[in-house]
């Protein structure tokens, strides 16, 4: 079992294992179920992981083997979709039951290929099916908010080599969506637009951050980034939540995030990365005031003591730098 | 020169080296002074390193080569002394010039020896020079806030094997310490007592989670870590800011904060960690709710696309089971 713990000091939540205790040297972030030499995401192995929640397959039935995307549980989940959430106080201390969803969307059946070197298609069919899951998640009331993200590469904190995404569903709004959030709504009360699209205006206006741009979205360095090549999508249309995302927006993400993925790959050879699609949480009135976008970190600085201890974060690449570089190279 | 650029979504603050663009795989943490086996921090290479700041030394001259404990500006500052702020707006983005200090606190003459194997009467003298400092520093009034921070080994940061601690003097507040003395000023004006002395009194009463305790100080697991074996250390006696440390304090300190890096030395075979002094910024009324402390955190789990994208962390290591095991070292 997982519990969530609340920090009394600044809010932030943590998800502890509760589980028997670990001796120092067994922690990991994940606990992958391995067997020597045989991947748990490939296909034949759809015995390993516990029954598929959706999948994209030509013909064929549930949990068979000829599918393209498949979405299944974690089978060692940070949070279980069981159970109820037992708020409770320790002294001046709060929290409550690990309850939520730990799912993990395996992008491809091939085993040696990433996420941009898929075909076209097959990136839709990826982007598809976070929207899904969005959709069905939110029918559950304990579900609050949901982080879609990406760990590619071990120093990003992959730890299955496989090409696949995450999705944890939370029974509290987190700390930095909450942040978010209420810096987009500060706005909105002072000057009635959101700010998100203001900012877009600005860099599609500027012009020096910019790295492509499409039909319905614009990628781009954002002004204060927080790590080298640190890069930004957003819909040009007004959208608080992704699971709002239309047929076509979906075609035109698809080509500017695998085109901006590609042009990381060959700008820093293949660099760890994550990246985390932020969207509105559940709840009732973010419709004007927040804008969904995709975050992008390269991962080629480390976070250390200073960044810590701040919240302040030291970036040796001028993002103008950064965007140029990006929009300047080969296709 | 340095800018710094505040995120407008969140507020968060970052310093953005504008020098000329560096080619993406020049990207990295910290341009440090090599020489081919010459260790810049070593007696001996006093020039190589700009004028020293202060010293402990037996006798002899500045910037002679007998001294213990060096403190001096860092070579490639993140933040530069000279200068005005240079306040402006950019667009609806804000900027200001690189303005404060980055300094570097060489804990030992001796280069291969690990701050928690220093004598004790040495490691008093790092944490006197860090009083030193920051009574120095607050007579600048462009300063706002100190950091003090040690990174200890490359997965944490670290760019030189030279034992050594850093500190950078802001211009601004930065958001983590905002966050922090609202949440005590909170508290404060909620129950008219210190979050702090409230927590290390829970701490002491329940005792799971307390890692050691002396007259002066008491260092335990947090309720809610955001990394398996993350260790706090807090004064019992009620004190804003560490500058406020007296001379019984600093010996007290020593004992418990080096006994406590020994403990997670020996426990976690040598691993990467980062600590931090959190001080209260330098501002008028903090005194009566705010409380100085030193978290220490361990590297031993990557920080991945989740966490990036909520400010949510998993632990797979309960702070019960961690500080067990620490409190059942052998001495």
């Amino acid at each position: 079992m997982t519990e969530l713990r609340k920090d009394p000091i600044v809010g932030r939540w943590v998800i502890i294992s509760t589980e028997r205790a670990k001796r120092p040297h067994d922690v990991s972030e994940q606990a992958a179920p391995r067997v020597a030499g045989v991947c748990p995401l490939c296909p034949g192995s759809e015995r390993m992981t516990p029954p598929e929640i959706m999948a994209f397959r030509p013909d064929g039935g549930a949990n068979d083997a000829n599918w393209t995307v498949r979405v299944v549980p974690n089978k060692f989940p940070a949070l279980r979709i069981e159970g109820d959430l037992g708020k409770a106080a320790e002294g001046l201390y709060d929290r409550m039951n690990g309850v939520g969803a730990h799912e993990v969307v395996i992008e491809s059946e091939r085993h040696d290929v990433d996420l941009y070197d898929l075909p076209p298609k097959q990136f839709e069919d990826v982007l598809w099916a976070y929207r899904e899951r969005l959709i069905d998640l939110k029918k559950d009331k304990r579900v609050k908010s949901v982080m879609i993200f990406k760990n590619h590469g071990s120093a990003a904190g992959a730890s299955l080599a496989h090409s696949h995404s995450q999705l944890i569903a939370l029974p509290i709004v987190p700390k930095r969506v909450i942040e978010e959030m209420t810096g987009c709504k500060n706005y909105y009360r002072f000057r009635d637009r959101c700010l998100f699209c203001d900012i877009t205006m600005q860099e599609m206006d500027q012009k020096s951050r910019i790295v492509e741009e499409n039909g319905e979205f614009v990628a781009y360095a954002p002004y204060a980034p927080r790590f080298p090549f640190e890069t930004w999508i957003v819909p040009k249309r007004h959208q608080c939540a992704y699971e709002m995302i239309e047929f076509e927006q979906i075609r035109s993400l698809a080509a500017i995030f695998r085109r901006t993925l590609r042009r990381l790959n060959l700008a820093l050879e293949n660099p760890p990365f994550n990246y985390i699609i932020h969207s509105a949480a559940f709840q009732e009135g973010a419709a004007d005031y927040y804008h969904w976008h995709i975050e992008i970190m390269p991962k080629l600085t480390k976070v250390a003591g200073f960044e810590w201890g701040s919240g302040f974060y030291i970036n040796p690449t001028p993002p103008e730098e950064a965007a140029k570089f990006l929009r300047e190279l080969p296709e």
